[in-house]
């Protein structure tokens, strides 16, 4: 392994047997000492069991050793039974680790309404525990994901006054990912020593800035969880002072990983990256940014590879968002087609056609009607979508 | 022509060559007398031009004669002169008519961003107004499809205490249809004398219950209309005591308007049928059946023929609506499939999985925490709407 690790986490993967396939599907943390911190957990009002037992926990304050995640069940929609199965995982795990369970943060991905399967979970709690240290944080990635495509893990080293710390991230799945699979989970890890309060301040506002902006189909699945833990280990403190510093990497982490959700979107071939500015409110400017984004006119005209401005114009059109239509000018990868309520670019632009084949899409709309501004990543819409989502579970 | 036509109105189409094949795409209506008029307008901040002045003329209030619509081209994104172009057609077909062009309603569909064809306009004119009384209320209907598969055509006659009326309603495209086609058009006629308040009201009220009810994408198109023209023709008078007759009439006709632009929305082989009951508000109501009619994830499992509960509760979790997730009761196709926050169907029901194989899919939300009730009517989402949309416009 070449990639960086904070120091002080040593990780375990297990194949237990509940996805299909017959890779890791039980990933497991553990921190040398507690850890400072911070969560973040789904709006949908239908949390599933570890969103519930997670934030209870959070909550309570106090610092936490491990995070505990399976992929296959996704253990939502199981009513107090589902949230018992969470509480008995958790101490399955700190039996056989010495930890105990409520120092353990549970999160879990796959099918919704399924309860837990406790017999082979009681199986493989111990021989999960038994591979800490013996895996990576990238192993890690890899046994949290669902339909993946491909594990999202990214690093970062900061040298700080007192020091050199290490932060990492892995994460999976963005929106509902597959017939009935739930879920975004992603893990941050720092070795830097820091207050809580800092550390929760500094996660809020860098995925506010990140995974909050982000969308492949607009649907917020029952189990979205980040989990945000430092321990320390570097003996590297970051306070107030170097805070601007750790937020920057840690911003970088999440951008990295918010990245590669939309790459990996449900049959996703496009990386639409929307920017309105000029907006007379940070709220006009979201509303139209995911107006267009979760338009699924505009969805499919950029995997058509088509700049079907008219579309992404309609969109801007009905955000409710308040602004002026004298003054929007929009642009495609960077060129002009749209002003003063007009195209201005005649079609089948050559250069906007080759720039149009790219994986990376740029929609930029300008207002000129205030400051502020919003951005978001979003995915194309494609056949594989609907093939994915429309084929049977079985 | 064995359907019903209001009396009084005269109908011609005319093959102009707008748009690529050679069916009609130009349509007129004409009352013999003065009709009392009701309309409206898409609410999409970019208005094209026939609904700028569309708008304005009904704003003025009084009485009109006409209704003229080109399908092809729509007039939208088009500035100031696309406005001009609009009132020169309104001249073209006054003159060749003898009319006011302030008597004629314009509306438009097809491509955005492009100038009408004028010198089209101005050869076509007089042939179009040549067929008057030549072709049916059904030829106006077919003469205004775009990518529309078939005609959408209703009509009721209803018994007053004065005699028989006759309505009937054309109309086109659900949403935006095709690759920068924009629009949804309806025109109601009836040959009642009523009063032009009463009309409105009427009409309001209809298309709150009908056409604001469907949902093919989401999308709302710069050049939605609708207009309705009640001439009195028949000679019989509907007041306050013949509003409800009437009323029902109308809302029949806009109902199975409606049904058929969900039937023929863009790819769709599916017509879902969303009904929330018990909700705390009309406007949790309506938040609830749109999150679920919106839903990408949702209408993908219509497509699929597949049971997917898991995203409808998680669409109705994040729809940001009040309600207590306690006691919501979810059916598919009348079957019971979640309550008291748990599956109660195992997997593959024979009934349910046949009641799939339908056109008609009902998706019933029961919520138990007031009396407000809201009814959607969604299509699914398809292979054939990715190939459609994401196609290239040439």
């Amino acid at each position: 392994m070449t990639t960086t690790t904070p120091l002080g986490f040593k990780f375990a993967v297990w194949a237990a047997g509940f996805k299909k396939n017959d890779r890791p599907d039980l990933a497991l943390l553990v921190s040398a000492v507690p850890a400072a911190t911070a969560a973040m957990f789904t709006e949908n009002v239908f949390q599933a069991a570890p969103v519930l037992v997670g934030r209870e926990l959070v909550a309570k304050g106090g610092k936490f050793r491990a995070v505990l995640i399976n992929s296959g069940q996704a253990n939502a929609c199981t009513g107090d039974e589902g949230v018992l199965d969470c509480r008995e995982t958790q101490s399955l795990v700190a039996r056989a680790a010495g930890l105990r369970a409520e120092e353990i943060l549970p999160a879990s991905t796959g099918v919704i309404g399924a309860r837990l399967k406790m017999d082979i979970w009681k199986q493989s709690a111990p021989l999960l525990v038994e591979n800490l240290g013996k895996n990576s944080a990238e192993d890690f990635a890899r046994a949290i994901m669902t339909t993946d495509r491909f594990p999202k893990f990214a690093s970062e080293e900061v040298l700080l006054p007192g020091g050199t710390i290490r932060l990492c991230g892995m994460a999976k799945g963005a929106g509902m990912i597959c017939p009935d699979m739930a879920t975004m989970l992603a893990v941050l890890l720092c070795d830097a020593a820091i207050d809580a309060p800092l550390w929760k301040k500094l996660l809020r506002e860098a995925v506010g800035l990140t995974f909050n902006r982000v969308s492949v189909d607009g649907d917020t699945s029952t189990n979205d969880t980040i989990y945000a833990l430092a321990n320390g280990a570097s003996g590297v403190a970051a306070g107030e002072k170097e805070a601007p510093a750790l937020f920057t990497a840690m911003k970088n982490i999440l951008a990295k990983l918010a990245y590669m959700l939309v790459q990996d979107g449900e049959g996703a071939t496009k990386v639409i990256r929307i920017k309105v500015q000029g907006a007379k409110t940070a709220q006009d400017a979201e509303r139209i940014a995911r107006s267009i984004g979760h338009s699924p006119l505009v969805k499919t005209a950029m995997f058509g590879q088509d700049a079907n401005w008219g579309r992404i114009v309609c969109a801007l059109g009905y955000s409710k968002a308040a602004f002026n239509p004298a003054t929007a000018t929009l642009k495609i990868c960077g060129i002009e087609v749209f002003r003063n309520r007009r195209p201005t670019l005649i079609d089948d632009d050559p250069a906007l056609n080759a720039a149009l084949r790219e994986r990376d899409i740029g929609i930029d709309l300008s207002l000129d009607d205030g400051s502020a501004t919003y951005e978001l990543l979003a995915s194309d819409l494609t056949h594989d979508y609907v093939t994915l989502n429309g084929d049977y579970r079985s």
